[in-house]
Formats: C-alpha cells, sequence, structure tokens
C-alpha cells in the first residue's frame, strides 16, 4: 500500500518531506489537507493526526506527525535512501538530532513569524504586528549567526561539514524559504548578512532539484501576488477576492 | 575516559539526563555549570557548546548538546540501557521521535514560562509580568490536555501506552516538575485537572527513583526558600542576600 501523505505545500515542513520523499524515490499520495480552509480541524483528519497540524503520514497502519520524526522514519523505514541524508553512524546521527532539535527552539520561531505579521496579515484579515514581526526578525539573525559560526563551519557544503545534505539540512532551509514571501527587497535585507547561509540555501536547492523548485512553486506564486497586488485581477485566477481566499487557504 | 556531563541542576533538561544516566549505570562526571553565575557565557564553556546552553556532554572525543539529542545518543551506545527507553523497533522509536519533536513547540514554553515571570521575578530583581506568565498557562494547559488525550490514551502506565517508561516520559515529567517551584495551591491549581497527568508524574517518579528524588532535591529546597521567605535568615544557608545568589545562581 503506498505511503499517504497529508500536506499543504504552503506549509515549510509539508514541502521538507514531499522534497525528500521525491528526491530519494519514495511513492506516495499527497492528500491535500487545506488549512485556511480548516481542512485539519475536521474529525476526519484529527484520525490522522489528533494535535490537527500537517504534515502527517499513514503507512499501511502505522500512522505518524511531527516533520522531523516522519523525515527520520522515512529515511530508516524506505530502501533506497543514501546514508547521508540520515547517517546510520551515531555520532553522526546523533549530531544531526542536535541541529534539529535546536531547530525547534530557534530558527523555526523566525521565519514564520516574521511572514504572518508582515506581509501576510492585510490579507488574512489581521491587524500588522510589528512587535511580533521584530520578536522573530530578533529568533531569525540569532539563529542565521549561528547557522554561520556553528552548523556550518568547516569546509563542507552542507550542516556539520557534509558534502552532501541530510535530511537536517532540508528541513531548515524550507524554513529559511518562508521569507521569498516577503518579496525581494525585504528578504534581502534580512538574509543579505548572511553569504554563507545564501550559498547553502542554493547548495541544498542544486542537491534536490528539481524537486526543490517543483515543491516551491506554490511560494513563488503567492510571492508574485503579494509583491502584484495591482495585478490581482488580470490573473488568471481571478479577481482580489480569490487571492485572498488563495493565499489565506494556504497559510 | 568517562562521560563528561556540564549540568546546573534547576535545569529540567539537566534534570532528565541525570537521571537517566543514574539509572541506566551510566558513570559520569557531573561539571556544574552555574548560569547564574554565567558560566555557561565563558569561552571555555564555549568549546563545549557554541550555543551556551545546558546540558551537554562530552565522550572521549564526542560532544554533543540538546537533552533528547543527547539521551537518544546515550541510550544508543551505552551497553545496559533497556529496550523501552529508546526501543530498537522503527515504529515505536518513530513514536518516541513524535512526542519529543511535539514537546519542543508546545509542553516546553508552558512550565518555564510561567515560573520565570511570575515567582521568580521577584527573587531574579525582575517585573512580574502577569502577560508572558498568562501565555505560559495557555501553553501548558493545551499541552496537559493534549498529554493526556492523545499521548496517555491506552491502558499503559507511561506515554503511547507503554508499561515501562521511555527517554519521553523522563523528559516531559521533568519540564513538569519546574511547576514545583510555584508551591502546593498553585501548582494544585495547574494540575488539578489532570488527574491521569498526575499518575503518570508519579509513575515515572516511582520507575526511576531513589535518583528523580534526589535530583529533584535542588529543586525542593529553592521552593521551600521561596514559599517561606521570612525563614530564609534562619537557615544554615545565610540571609535573604544568600537566597537571591542561590536561587540566581539556578536559574
Amino acid at each position: 500500500m503506498k505511503l499517504k501523505l497529508y500536506a499543504d505545500r504552503m506549509s515549510q515542513p509539508v514541502r521538507a518531506v514531499i522534497i525528500f520523499c521525491k528526491k530519494n524515490g519514495i511513492d506516495f499520495e499527497e492528500i491535500r489537507v487545506d488549512i485556511a480552509k480548516r481542512q485539519n480541524l475536521t474529525p476526519e483528519y484529527a484520525e490522522i493526526n489528533p494535535m490537527k497540524q500537517l504534515p502527517a503520514i499513514v503507512d499501511g497502519r502505522f500512522k505518524l506527525f511531527e516533520s522531523h520524526a516522519i523525515l527520520v522514519y522515512l529515511a530508516s523505514s524506505f530502501p533506497g535512501v543514501a546514508d547521508h541524508w540520515y547517517p546510520a553512524d551515531v555520532f553522526k546521527r546523533s549530531k544531526i538530532h542536535s541541529v534539529l532539535d535546536w531547530h525547534h527552539s530557534n530558527l523555526r520561531r523566525g521565519p514564520t513569524t516574521i511572514v504572518r505579521n508582515t506581509v501576510l496579515a492585510p490579507v488574512l484579515g489581521r491587524p500588522l504586528n510589528p512587535e511580533a514581526a521584530a520578536e522573530g526578525e530578533k529568533f531569525l539573525s540569532a539563529s542565521l549567526s549561528k547557522i554561520e559560526s556553528v552548523w556550518l563551519k568547516g569546509n563542507g557544503r552542507f550542516l556539520l561539514g557534509g558534502n552532501q545534505p541530510s535530511i537536517a539540512d532540508l528541513s531548515l532551509v524550507c524554513d529559511i524559504m518562508q521569507l521569498e514571501l516577503l518579496g525581494e527587497t525585504e528578504r534581502n535585507r534580512l538574509l543579505g548578512p548572511y553569504k554563507e547561509v545564501q550559498q547553502w540555501i542554493e547548495n541544498t536547492r542544486n542537491a534536490t532539484n528539481p524537486h526543490f523548485d517543483e515543491v516551491h512553486k506554490i511560494l513563488m506564486k503567492a510571492k508574485e501576488k503579494l509583491q502584484n497586488p495591482r495585478m490581482k485581477g488580470a490573473t488568471n485566477e481571478g479577481g482580489g477576492s480569490d487571492m485572498k481566499r488563495t493565499l489565506h487557504s494556504r497559510i
């Protein structure tokens, strides 16, 4: 029976899991759960993930949620996943756990908070919240600094000095990609000082393309709409209310 | 060479790691890093953990931080650790990862936030912050509800229906124990509605005693001092400034 993946591609942990599956030839059925249509809050979805969040998987009789746990499970259970994604060596593996745990309390609190409280707020009909955005920016800057001074230390092209990506690279990079929604200028202001981070994002993208770009298409479309609100009526997808609905349905 | 564990027992993830080592007969040297004396901010400690947090371990040439990653490493690398702590079975193991990942964004944001912004604030010379405390209480209540309705579902005495504890039980219970600092009345108000959580804390305590109580002694002492400030001059440890110094040195 094919792996079922419950997904909304506007979610960064969802994208990390999809890219991982595609890159590693894991056959899966993508089941769209539209967050803004509150499909994640239905009793049906609560049967899959009682925490009502995305992503979640069902593999035969086995259900699992939390993207890091899913990535570890997939790397451990599916044949043909190269060792570098989640090495069997206990020392290398432990370092990857350390990055993933660190991610939760640091980087993860940056991009989403900024995006939600700035560019997305008006679209979602919520007030701008500069204080929350500033708090998110603090987490982001501190995290990017640490990524450069700690995790990207060494000569490798990936975290922990690796020459090939691990599940940690994919998870963290997908998170940072959320900043695309802010538009070129703002994204460059935030990422500009972090040249090594920028190179690492590019390395991770190259190592997982064409899947990386394909899975991020939805984000780029949303970005265009947010940056060119006057074009909203000119797109094939319809007028302003449609744009709001589309974006609202994804974040 | 003996495992080195960098620790301040007022920190809940530190306590989880110490109890795990003691319970599993892992020989270690406990190296005190006094957070309030800013010993975690020294260049010497940054060599151990560049993120400047506790706990961290050094095992021969191998360094590791983040308590969940440490618990997984210890369970995987030291002989004699019973399978139930971190099962070899990929399905059971994945569920434990799921709990631990969930912990980061949920329960972990409860007890510490409440304690820091209420009972500890005056001791630390900081203003009370009822808003932050309320936010922490929101995370705590939501998390305790989910622990009962999701993680403690089933007939087992531990998380995920287990009859023996895993590293997830230890990590989460040590976090909730931080509420002891609030004193009996307030702790009971917060935990009172959650009978199954209370029973599970007791089960985890019983399964790991005498180490659980021994490692939590420092917390109980701090609690006594916070609850009986008038007694502060009567203790062997000296006067009020000493109490402040002692507590300050630990949180």
